[in-house]
C-alpha cells in the first residue's frame, strides 16, 4: 500500500543529492541569474498560478475552512507581486558561501582555512501558506543548497504551480530543476520515509504550529531545525526606568501579539511592584492581566493566575504577570518556566544587568530593549528563514549563514605525520 | 520491568538540568581549581581504582576477552598517571566559554555579541577504554557542561571508581557533583530511555564502533555527534611530484592504520598511473594493493578490487587503487564512495587544486598534504572530542569550542519596535 509513496521518496532522494552537488558549485552570479529567472518564471506564469490558487480556495470554500485559514492560502496579484519583489530581494544578497569564518595555521606549517559550505540538500515541511515555497526555494539556492518542498495539501494546487514555474526557471537558467522538487503525493505517511533517509536528506526545517513541529521532531532520523514556540518574559528590576518598563512591556507584548518573539509572561521585582503595577494596568487596558498572589491586590480588574500561565505561550492579548522576591528569583524562573527563546531585563545596574544577561539561558538575552527584536530582519541578515529554538547549529534568527556549515580546507607542501 | 531502568534515568535527568545550570557559572578559575582537585582525588584514589581494574580484568579473563581487548581495559600505575596528566592539561587549557564570536549593530542601535556558551547535558556513550571517563568528564566541565556518561560492561568497575573519585575532586572543590554522573546500570534497554528525553540532555556523543553509533543513531530524539567511520581517499593528479606522493601515501596509509584519518583509496590520474604505480609497490611493500583492471597490470601482485572495495574501511594494510580519466572523475569518485571524511590531492597545477577543494564535499580536504593531519591536536585545538562526521554544528576534529553552542547578548537602551 505504501509503495507508491515510498518509489516516490526513492525518486526525490536519488535527484536530490546530485542536484545538490550541482547547486554547491554554481557562483554567487550563477545563483542570482537562476534566481531572477525564477521570478520572470513566476511572473510569466501569473495566470496558471492564480487559476491553481482558485481551485485551492474553492475547495477551502467547500471544505469550510475559517476566514482566517482562507485568506492565509489566497495569493492575488498583489501577493503574487510581492512573492516575486522577495525572489529579487534574495537574488540581491551577498552569496554566504566560501565566507572564510576561521583561519590557522596548523601542524607543520599547513595552512587550514574554515569555510562556509551549503549544507546540502535541506528538506522544509510546512503549512498552508504558499509563498513559503518559493521563499524556501530561494533561501535554499541562495545558499547552495537543494530542497525538497512539503507544503500543507490546503494549498496543493497553489504550491504545484508555483514550483513549476520556479523549476522552469531554473531550467531557463541552465540550472538542474531538481534543486528545487516539491513532494507531489500530500500522505502524510510519506514523511517519515522521507526523513528516515539521513543519506539523501541532511536536515529538515518545519514551518508552522506546535503539532507539525512535533510530527517532524518524532520521525526524523535527520536533524531537525526547530522553530518552536516562544515562551519569552520581561523582568523589571527594582531599580528600572518605569517608564522606560512600560513602553518596552507595551511594545513587547501588544505590537504584534501573536508572534513568538512576544513577551507571555511580567516578572516584577517587589520593591517596584507597588508603584509599577498600578502604572501597567493603565498602560495596556485592552491586555488581560493574570496575576500572582502578591501582584493580584495591585492591579485593578486582574485575574489570579494557574501554574499553567507561567508555561502558556498566549500569542494573544494577555500576559502572566509576578512579583520576585530578587534577581535570582527572576532568572531562575525565566529559565524553568520559558521556553528560551528572548528574555529581556529592565534595570538601571549595570550589574544586575549583566548577571541577568549572563545566567538566562536564552538564545537572545536583551537589557533595556523589547524581546520583538529577536528577528532575522531587525538583526540585519537579509533574509530570515525563521527562529530557530534548536541550541545547536543555529540558535535564535536563522539567516542564510545558518543554511551553511563548513568544512576545513588545508593546503600544504607535503607535509607528513 | 523496566521501571528500575526508567526510575534511574529519571533520577540522572533531574539532576542533570540544575549542575548544568551550576557548571555554566562557574568561571575560568573554578573550572580549573575543580579539574585540578579531580585530578587530585584520583591520585589519592589510585589503589582503589586499581582493586576495581582488577576485577574487570579477572572478569574479562573469565570471560575469555581478546588480549587486545584486555589490554584497553588495563589501568596500570603509568596509564593512571598518564590520566592525571591529561586532567592537568585539560585544566590549563583555555575557557572556551564567553568568547565574542560576532558583534554586531542591530536596529535602532542595540550592541548585539553571539557569545559562546556551554551547550548544557552532554551524554557520552562509549565502550571499554576506562580512561574516557575521565576524558570525557573533564573536557565537558572545562566548556562549562554537565555530562551524563555511559561506558562499556567490561569497565564497569574501573569506571564507577574513577567517576567516583572525580566527583570526590569535585565536591572538595566546593563544585556539584552531579556535574559528572555515570549511569550506573549497564542494562542496554537504558539507552533509548535517556536518548528520548530531549528535555533534559542537549547533545549525546557516542564514542566506538559502528555498531555503538548506529544504536544511538536509531533511538535517539537528542541530536548526535557521530565520530563516524572514515574512508578517506588520496588523489594523485597528473602532475604529481610523485616524490611527494609516494610520501604522502606511504604516511596517510601506513603511519597509523587503524585510524579514521587513514587512506583507503588511492586514486592515480592515469597519464601517471605508468610511472607511479610500479614505485606505488616498491615504496609500499607490507601493503596489500588491491587495483582495478587498468591498475592491475601495473603493480605487481595485485589482487583484483571488487566494487566493495571503493566503500570499505579497511584500518589495516590494505588499500584500494584506482586509475581516472580526469579530475573531475577523481572528484565524483571521492563524493561518491568516501565517507566525507579527509580526501587529499597532490599535484602542481593550482588550478586544479582549489578546483579539488572546493568541489571535494569533506570535512577536511587536503592539497599537498597527508590526510593523517585531521586531528584536535595537529589543529592545535589543545584537547580533542573526537573527529565529527557529522555536517552540521562539528564537522571534522571537535575540541572545546564544538562542546560550546552560543546565544545572543543584545544591549540596548530603551529600543522598542
Amino acid at each position: 500500500m505504501s509503495d507508491p509513496l515510498l518509489a516516490h521518496v526513492n525518486d526525490l532522494c536519488s535527484r536530490a543529492r546530485p542536484a545538490a552537488t550541482l547547486a554547491a558549485r554554481l557562483d554567487d552570479a550563477q545563483k542570482t541569474a537562476a534566481l531572477l529567472a525564477a521570478a520572470d518564471a513566476i511572473t510569466a506564469a501569473a495566470e496558471t498560478i492564480q487559476a491553481a490558487n482558485a481551485l485551492d480556495l474553492a475547495q477551502a470554500a467547500h471544505d469550510g475552512l475559517a476566514p482566517a485559514m482562507v485568506d492565509r492560502l489566497r495569493l492575488d496579484g498583489k501577493r503574487l507581486d510581492a512573492v516575486v519583489a522577495d525572489l529579487h530581494a534574495v537574488a540581491r544578497l551577498p552569496d554566504p558561501c566560501g565566507r572564510i569564518i576561521e583561519e590557522r595555521t596548523i601542524a607543520q606549517g599547513i595552512q587550514a582555512q574554515k569555510i562556509a559550505v551549503p549544507i546540502g540538500v535541506v528538506a522544509i515541511i510546512f503549512e498552508s501558506r504558499p509563498n513559503v515555497t518559493v521563499d524556501a526555494a530561494s533561501l535554499c539556492l541562495r545558499a547552495g543548497n537543494a530542497c525538497i518542498l512539503r507544503g500543507g495539501k490546503e494549498a496543493v494546487h497553489t504550491n504545484r504551480a508555483l514550483a513549476a514555474a520556479f523549476r522552469q526557471g531554473l531550467t531557463a537558467a541552465g540550472v538542474d530543476a531538481d534543486v528545487v522538487q516539491l513532494v507531489q503525493q500530500q500522505d502524510r505517511a510519506l514523511v517519515p520515509l522521507l526523513l528516515a533517509r539521513e543519506d539523501a536528506v541532511d536536515i529538515v526545517i518545519p514551518r508552522g504550529g506546535e503539532t507539525l513541529i512535533r510530527a517532524v521532531v518524532e520521525c526524523s532520523r535527520v536533524p531537525v531545525i526547530k522553530h518552536d514556540k516562544g515562551v519569552c518574559s520581561l523582568y523589571v528590576h527594582a531599580d528600572a526606568d518605569q517608564d522606560m518598563a512600560l513602553r518596552l512591556v507595551d511594545n513587547a507584548k501588544r505590537q504584534r501579539p501573536g508572534v513568538c518573539n512576544a513577551i507571555e509572561n511580567l516578572l516584577v521585582h517587589r520593591d517596584a511592584a507597588a508603584t509599577f503595577l498600578p502604572r501597567l494596568r493603565a498602560a495596556l487596558p485592552d491586555v488581560e492581566l493574570r496575576a500572582d498572589a502578591t501582584a493580584l491586590p495591585l492591579i485593578a480588574g486582574a485575574v489570579p493566575a494557574t501554574p499553567a500561565d507561567w508555561e502558556s505561550e498566549y500569542l494573544a492579548l494577555i500576559l502572566a504577570v509576578r512579583v520576585v522576591a530578587s534577581l535570582d528569583e527572576a532568572i531562575a524562573l525565566t529559565n524553568r518556566h520559558g521556553s528560551h527563546h528572548s528574555d529581556s531585563i529592565i534595570c538601571r545596574d549595570q550589574v544586575a544587568a549583566e548577571r541577568y544577561l549572563r545566567e538566562v539561558d536564552s538564545a537572545c538575552v536583551y537589557h533595556n530593549a523589547s524581546t520583538r527584536f529577536t528577528d532575522g530582519a531587525q538583526f540585519g541578515f537579509g533574509a530570515e528563514v525563521g527562529i530557530s529554538t534548536n541550541r545547536l547549529h543555529a540558535r535564535g534568527p536563522m539567516g542564510l549563514a545558518e543554511l551553511c556549515t563548513y568544512k576545513w580546507v588545508c593546503r600544504g607542501h607535503g607535509q607528513a605525520r
